[in-house]
């Protein structure tokens, strides 16, 4: 048996010198880093300065599906995009589903490598193993739907799949995202400012290349049952029934719903923003990413202004009817679907965009900011005119929009007069909407998380609730659930467990709703599975240690960025009570946080600095980067 | 689907006051230990304190089998006897296969811990669940053949399964071994005096009891595919034609059989004490552990005297062919089958017998041991007489023999006049058969096993041949070999990660001769046979976890004998030049040794001194043991 059978192609693209060409990586690098966060570190480490400006041409920016992507199983639709964000000044990471990564694998390659700065705006085109510039002024300006129409009628093929950036990317929004098919994001740590900075609009794909399967027989075998457990998963049903928007009702009555800038735990309209509702309502179907049953994606429409929504957008998430809803004090979903439609016509992140208004929302009425500034809006929780006007104008960078459109941490700095203390983020990226002091083990993920504060450091339900979690670490050998608010040494071993897999599926390009126990692919499953298509006999040892090396790497990403363990901390909101419901009350308690990081360290095999050591760089085949350092 | 159904018992003796009582573990004893190894030491660590005399009533000794031995499959007849080791005042470990592993589980139990001193030599009988001590003084003194006739004459069932001690094991040699069969033994770590210290001279176990299967068609499908990969392992078909001692010839030729006492790396008589010419002139047979395939055990045969061998003893294997073979010079074979015997019929470790011999016979040479000390021998190397007389003399403390049955440190500071140089031991335990000068992987296992200087601590293939290694490794990720003679970080983190697979091999019940490469049952394939013999939903992951719990609480236990790093040292004659063979003139490198040593703390999440740091024992669940350790 040949036990070196993947062969793939990266494409490195400079667009200051429009020099195009063809990398064949080592079976190493597609064993050690296998796609998406961890091959893109390895680029990052391997071929950008320390101190390089993130809007500057010299940042990388890297989209990378993995050894999986597109395969014929359900789940495998994910790719990566990375640099060096311009959010958190550090590593900046983002994972979509969607058509894209599928497409760019069918066009011939695993990745696609940027570099420099095009003088006029363009495209990427990459046609079945070609690839060109093509220029995109008469697109510059354009939003996200616009753009994909007009690509796609100049190439006249309506099936090119197009990761794209609208106004918010070109103005240089710090959090702007990047879509596929308009909605499918790449959402945070403001990749889409980089695609922008560097005067690319887009990179279409489109391929007919076959992948080869080292075995064809056990993939078909092993897809089917994925498809045959999918049909006995109620996690990943249920998912269907509702999309993520199902979680709202769950987490306000869990008491764990961010409401009105992490003020409150739970939000008296949750059911007006509730994922129910939205099913019943504005919901005109279902959407899916390449090859998954599940069809989590919405698909809503709304005909009345002003909160007319276009179905191509799709539906808002969980986290972004968070966002507008609950943490902005906006009760009304239609004003939540058009907020989301507008931030993915300006590619902006919408976790980012809610947070930062419902920060400028405490700010105002705590008179922070004045009337003045907003240009007169009444910009109050609950104003839901107010927060759409607010949207276009971070979008287009206007007036307070400007300051805004900045991470909230440099916000706050400009708006000063004490803000600091309602900026809700950790290094820059504004907390996602899971509320910490019902579930703490969340307080030391948003801490560490490479990216600043994340939602998709680890699986939340093992980390945060009391039960169904442990079905996640069960394989890992944790059969007893920790309790939600205990952040002892179980909580950070689980964690630690638990985010090495999060960061073996971020590189491995599986999307965790199809993973066990949310979704049918066990974690031996995927094991059989990347055998199946690889011929590499690996087993889960060598794939969570592709979770640990990028881990590993974005340390030493941050760390060569300067970034040091001083700023693993928290919105000091945090370490005060929380307002209204089950977690009335309760707060982190700054000692055992302080010792949950100390543990988080040692266990990582990192120093009391937490930078990884000199053996722990060896044992992760990660020596090269100790030049890297220097 | 119920992820708890592993059910079992342990039966725990005091020999002092002949209590026999009976436990239910919980699954989390069984999923953090398994068995074997790691389950022993969950026992020492919980019910022994530090200090105690290893010859006292107050050792724990503990027969452990595995939630796997005695399962339908090939290859898990393995079982483990464990306590302080007598001849290093450490942790002392050691496997055996054969017959009764199995037989216990069908009795009805997964482990036997055993306390106390019997008052007069008893016997153990294991019964169908109920369990009684019974009389054994008219055995004690019998050779372990006679005593395997009389217990089972007594008890009128000639399958009765029997582990069992001889003489050597009643005077208490320290390196006295157990064997069942008469000819399987848990060989090293002196197991067979803490037996004698007891006054337990055997423990006879029968059962009729089914095992319960969490998955029973599951179970025949995995063990028919083991069956089958078997057909087409080319190694295990080799294994089964020569048996281990088809390694003499290949080792030789490779510089590494150690000869006359370390001096040299080939021996110029391997020919006459070859696995070759075993087959083609004393072998009748082909034996095998409970129900594998392999069929790596010999059976010979030798009628006239002076080294006649009764086949039932079984043949000797590599490493005592190599022990009174090369190391003590003597090219004649029967003689060396003769030797096997003798130790079997006395039980004690043919390893620490051969290698205590060749010392003397170092010592005789260079006139530091008499002709008056020997009584009229002359203990040259090749002199076969002389040897199978001392075996003799050893296994009755006679003499010399009562010099050379202590540990080859406490003989060589009897003997004094320098005799330490020529002492080759590690901790106290003496080096097996495997020259680290000309795999100088090895050199590092030797000096970290927590037993002493042990061979089966990491499979040599991957630590010290340049090619055929990797194919242990590469699951966990190494895909390339690491050459013999380097030293490297990559050595040592090869030996790191193979290190917990073979500690999770001694604790789970395989043979590795069964595991992959070297036999038919990948990796993988055992996580899957795990999962549907207890329902576990476990992975690679939790089981490698094992496998590091294990090496981690040894390192525990000798922590607490206040056994030191300084106590993980080599004999000095590593670090001189090797005569002979292909790797003439090498040495191991003390610089690198002492590096490696340091990376290999650090891999481990140990500190600067090798103990693990509070965060790696709660990694692993292992905070209890902090308690144990004030």
């Amino acid at each position: 048996m040949n036990h070196y059978s993947y062969n793939g192609k990266v494409l490195h693209v400079n667009l200051t010198t429009r020099a195009i060409t063809e990398e064949t990586p080592s079976q190493h690098v597609y064993r050690r880093y296998l796609g998406g966060g961890a091959l893109s570190l390895y680029y990052l480490l391997k071929e950008m300065k320390p101190d390089t400006d993130p809007l500057g041409p010299e940042n990388l920016l890297v989209f990378a599906a993995s050894v999986l992507t597109g395969t014929p199983a359900m789940g495998f639709s994910r790719y990566t995009v990375a640099a060096k964000s311009p959010l958190t000044g550090g590593f900046g990471e983002s994972e979509a589903g969607g058509w894209w990564g599928p497409e760019l694998k069918f066009a011939g390659y695993d990745a696609v490598v940027i570099k420099g700065r095009a003088e006029k705006p363009v495209y990427l085109w990459i046609n079945d193993g070609k690839a060109e510039l093509r220029d995109a002024t008469h697109l510059w300006g354009q939003y996200s739907k616009e753009t994909q129409t007009m690509i796609r009628d100049e190439l006249g093929d309506n099936k090119v799949r197009i990761a794209l950036i609208g106004p918010g990317g070109e103005k240089l929004v710090k959090y702007a995202c990047i879509l596929n098919e308009i909605k499918h994001a790449n959402g945070r740590s403001g990749l889409g400012a980089v695609m922008g900075s560097k005067n690319l609009k887009a990179i279409a794909v489109r391929g007919k290349k076959r992948m080869g399967l080292h075995d064809e027989s056990r993939v078909k075998d092993i897809s089917q049952g994925f498809i045959n457990n999918f049909k006995n998963s109620p996690d990943a049903l249920a998912l269907g029934e509702l999309g993520t928007a199902g979680f709202v009702t769950a987490a306000n009555a869990m008491g764990i719903l961010p409401t009105r800038n992490f003020r409150e735990g739970t939000f008296e309209k949750a059911e007006d923003i509730s994922g129910e509702l939205m099913r019943d309502t504005i919901q005109v179907g279902r959407g899916a990413c390449y090859k998954c049953p599940v069809r989590c994606k919405r698909k809503i429409k709304v005909d009345e202004a002003p909160y007319s929504v276009d179905p191509d957008y799709g539906g808002p998430e969980y986290e972004t009817i968070g966002a507008f809803g609950s943490l902005c004090g906006v009760g009304n979903l239609k004003a939540v679907a058009r907020a989301n439609q507008l931030c993915q016509a300006y590619t902006i992140d919408t976790i980012s965009t809610g947070a930062s208004i419902a920060f400028a929302m405490e700010c105002f009425e705590k008179g922070i900011i004045s009337s003045e500034e907003t240009g007169g809006l009444e910009l109050r929780f609950g104003n839901a005119d107010a927060m759409l006007k607010m949207i276009e104008m971070i979008g287009n960078r206007d007036g307070l929009g400007d300051i805004l459109a900045d991470s909230m941490k440099e916000a706050s700095e400009r708006i000063g007069n004490g803000s600091h203390k309602y900026a809700m983020h950790v290094k820059g990226q504004s907390l996602p909407l899971h509320e910490p002091r019902g579930k703490v083990g969340v307080a030391l993920a948003y801490a560490v998380s490479p990216t600043g504060a994340d939602h998709q450091e680890a699986p939340h339900d093992s980390l945060f609730e009391y039960d169904a979690g442990v079905e996640f670490a069960r394989p890992l050998g944790i059969i007893e659930p920790v309790p939600a608010l205990e952040l002892s040494h179980k909580k950070v071993r689980m964690f630690v467990y638990l985010q090495q897999l999060y960061s073996l599926f971020n590189s491995i390009g599986i999307c965790n709703f199809t993973a066990h126990p949310w979704g049918p692919v066990s974690i031996n499953g995927l094991v059989d599975y990347v055998n199946a298509i690889t011929g590499w006999d690996t087993s889960l040892w060598e794939l969570m240690k592709v979770g640990e090396r990028h881990s590993c790497m974005a340390r030493i990403f941050n760390t060569r960025e300067g970034i040091t363990y001083e700023e693993d901390i928290l919105p000091g909101r945090l370490f005060e009570p929380l307002n209204r419901g089950p977690f009335e009350g309760n707060k982190i308690d700054m000692e055992d946080f302080k010792h949950a990081l100390k543990m988080y360290y040692e266990m990582m095999g990192w120093d009391e600095h937490g930078i990884p050591n000199d053996s722990k760089l060896q044992e992760l085949e990660l020596e090269w980067i100790k030049d890297k350092l220097d």
